[in-house]
């Protein structure tokens, strides 16, 4: 069976360095079957990767391969790690990019990636994607066993996710991230949503008095938030831009009356 | 024979949709080939997805399965369709972004995607590519027949596409694309240049005497008119950017002599 | 074997450009695996398209076909070429744009692509890619031999890659890219570096006086240089962005103390 190694990086897409990865990973395995993610993770922010790789990787078949490099400490102590869960094999740096994904996944193991034999020759100080994370995923693929990688770890880094308050009869939550057509996506999820009654909130001075299920509820300009594709609460504008109308950015508050 | 499944869309790289998409396909056939043609059409913009689709699809094998998603009314009443051609499968909402595309395919049936048997679980009201128009491509391109993804229909949605007029021994024209270089794609054709005897025409103010072959039957920075490799009329600059030396926009009129 | 055809362009994203040739190359060849190096080389900049490729393409397996299009001058006098290495197939406009990995490749045969039996039926003045170099690698890469595709070449184009000066003591080097995360890549070689005794140079008037390892040993928003990853020396900023922070450009002088 062809195996599948997903990529979502924060190299954007100007230098080459994703083809690089390409390079290295088909020259081990001419059978791995690479797909994209995102390479434009804003620089070195771990949670966006976080989030971003959350939303994607549980639509891949079972048995896929994720590499996520999003590695402001390269070259430093930060180790490379390897976690498998009951469906997914997870590669990059031990920083917490997996977070997320690790809520709704059943680890099987972590391993620190340590054995010199399954890395591509010298290793730099400043690309392990290209020098230990795409061999390993190129080795993983063929049959490797995890275990030849390196010693099983009982720890790894976690981020702190941010997470909703509640306080004065409201919950309080925060625009985590932005998306492509302006959609303010915050961290309320479907779980919190259903709880409550009669919906009402607030973002950037803005009431919205209603949960709507499509955009087609509002009219054309309107805003309207939404249970989006991910299972948060999302703010969007109809056929617009809710990120520019609003003048909004990732951080600010949003308030929902329970 | 390995299925090959094209997606245009308007979900710029960032977000991880594009990934997720990807997932979903080769969760149901890991065989699929999907190519990238583009996800940087502007936001919500039809005309512009269409124009996109038609110039690249013709250059793909018989057989190819294309997806197109610039899709403002999501989660409405358009419906989402598969349409046959006897070369292609077009998969997308009902809203014309095939429009151009069927000016020159004989289309053998068209489809409304109806049955839930071949969407993904629940659902969304937001992102029908997810959750319909991947799945049913991936099904399709394992040989699921089209009759059963929903009943057939007689008339689906057009694009009115921006036509050329003539009065007072002119063509009026416009600028429909302005590509990465800055050549402005115009929607004057080849048929009709090929009408042309002595060629001259004004765009921004600018008279261009000659219709070139090459960029380089100009001098370095200069204006030239062109037939496109899409086969339309196209102003560029050799060795530089039209839009920018010309302030062009996409609508901008241009007027060639009869 | 499948064969892997590689592209590097400046073609963006948007168009639909990329779409279509691997259209054209699938429909030739629907084996052929194509894989992106980049298609955000600043327009028109060979020198930039042959750097990018110079630092990726050796880590793809041997037999890589690698298609370049950085091509002003397309349509114009300049020749279509295929050369083969001893490990490579490079296909692309004769202009230099292959020039560094010359360098460190052993050439077997140049040819002039001539013949119009492997192009794509009428060719177009604007967009040979499509209508050459994609065909072209097609057949290349379901074996047609490399002299059936036009005569022998004994010379082609090089380009003149910015070198280093030695003067008054010092390496006056030159920054030639910055990459994504906004670090500097300089034109000073690992060569040169193994040379230097005691490390210290000026950047946009900051002197660094050590040569990093890695990002960590410095603090975080300090500026430090280090041989990168592709073997040149770099200046960047841990967690930060060189580029902004230096008001650097591309062609800014380093100078190195020998």
């Amino acid at each position: 069976l062809k195996s599948i190694i997903t990529l979502t990086t924060d190299f954007g897409s100007r230098d080459g360095y994703v083809g690089t990865i390409k390079g290295v990973i088909l020259s081990i395995n001419p059978k791995a079957e690479i797909i994209d993610i995102s390479h434009q993770i804003p620089p070195q922010n771990v949670l966006a990767g976080a989030f971003c790789l959350f939303n994607s990787c549980t639509f891949f078949p079972e048995g896929t391969i994720h590499i996520a490099v999003v590695d402001p400490e390269v070259g430093g102590k930060r180790k490379g790690i390897l976690i498998q869960t009951e469906r997914y094999s997870l590669i990059g740096p031990d920083n917490g990019v997996f977070s997320p994904f690790l809520r709704t996944e059943k680890i099987k193991r972590m391993i620190s990636l340590t054995n010199p034999k399954y890395f591509l020759g010298k290793v730099s100080a400043t690309f392990h994607s290209r020098d230990i994370f795409a061999p390993v995923a190129a080795y993983l693929s063929l049959g490797v066993e995890a275990k030849e990688f390196g010693p099983a770890l009982s720890e790894i880094a976690r981020l702190n996710l941010p997470s909703i308050e509640k306080r004065g009869g409201k919950i309080i939550g925060r625009i985590i991230h932005i998306d492509n057509f302006g959609n303010l996506v915050s961290n309320v999820t479907a779980q919190e949503l259903s709880k409550i009654k009669k919906f009402k909130m607030k973002v950037k001075n803005r009431i919205i008095s209603r949960l709507s299920k499509t955009y087609s509820e509002v009219g054309k300009g309107k805003i309207l938030a939404y249970q989006g594709s991910s299972g948060f609460l999302e703010v969007g504008i109809r056929e617009g831009n809710a990120r520019l109308k609003l003048d909004a950015i990732i951080g600010d508050k949003i308030e929902i009356q329970i």
